[in-house]
């Protein structure tokens, strides 16, 4: 658990980097089978002008072009919220072995609530699955973000 | 209905690269409110090394890069096969008005088969959905890659 605790603070620290540029705080780092750091990356739906630039698709897009293949078999992803539909799926095609991730989504995750991808008949590939890693604290950073977001909008 | 088929001509003719190219044949334009053709693509996950590189994901990051803007409201896509649950989630991401897609996909699709991802409660957005446009033709394209693939393989 030290060593998925250890990569999930990765994972924390390039959400709170997220946070800073005005982004929905999320990260997500991606390892290696034999444990090195392939990608790391945050949220930058706003900057790219990207609605898919979440951070598990940067995240697997970076790693994939850095190794020159498109399937990641054997790599852990390690993402500070649950995934929402379209990164589950994206890590599905990808197929990565490990998906850890902090905080639970009921609102917008994909792989423990709404479609639950990963559950689907049709799903080509389904990862080992651990939410709840570092989970006091992954939550912390998106609560902060929204009760700051309001604050703001609410002048 | 005319407009919409010749529409899918371009999305059809954009899969037809795609096979030739030796991707999943998978094409996808996508037109603003006014009717300005905003992108075309196709399927590029094996010449990209991008497991996220299908059609539609492709084309919404070309047309948001172009609008400077994550959200395409108005705008509508046109896709030769059912998209599957990543590519359905980025159009909900992207709040698109109109989705238009060709064949069916009952194995790999997220719209009308599958997590049905517009059908979910914590989709954010749902748009208009017109399936089965110039579906004798798109299924064609699909089928006829699909039967050349297995006669390779099989020597």
């Amino acid at each position: 658990m030290k060593r998925e605790r250890e990569r999930m603070a990765l994972a924390l620290a390039e959400a709170e980097a997220a946070a800073a540029e005005g982004e929905v705080p999320v990260g997500a780092v991606l390892f290696d089978a034999e444990g090195r750091l392939l990608a790391a990356a945050h949220n930058r739906v706003r900057s790219l002008n990207d609605p898919t630039a979440h951070a598990e698709i940067l995240a697997l897009r970076a790693a994939s072009a850095r190794l020159g293949t498109s399937r990641l078999e054997g790599s852990s992803i390690y993402v500070s919220l649950e995934p929402c539909p379209m990164c589950a799926a994206a890590i599905g095609f990808a197929r990565l072995k490990r998906l850890y991730f902090g905080a639970y989504d009921p609102k917008g995750g994909g792989v423990e609530h709404g479609p639950r991808i990963f559950d689907q008949r049709s799903a080509h590939h389904r990862p080992e699955i651990y939410g709840g890693i570092a989970e006091a604290r992954a939550k912390k950073v998106v609560q902060a973000f929204f009760r700051e977001r309001r604050r703001v909008e609410q002048g």
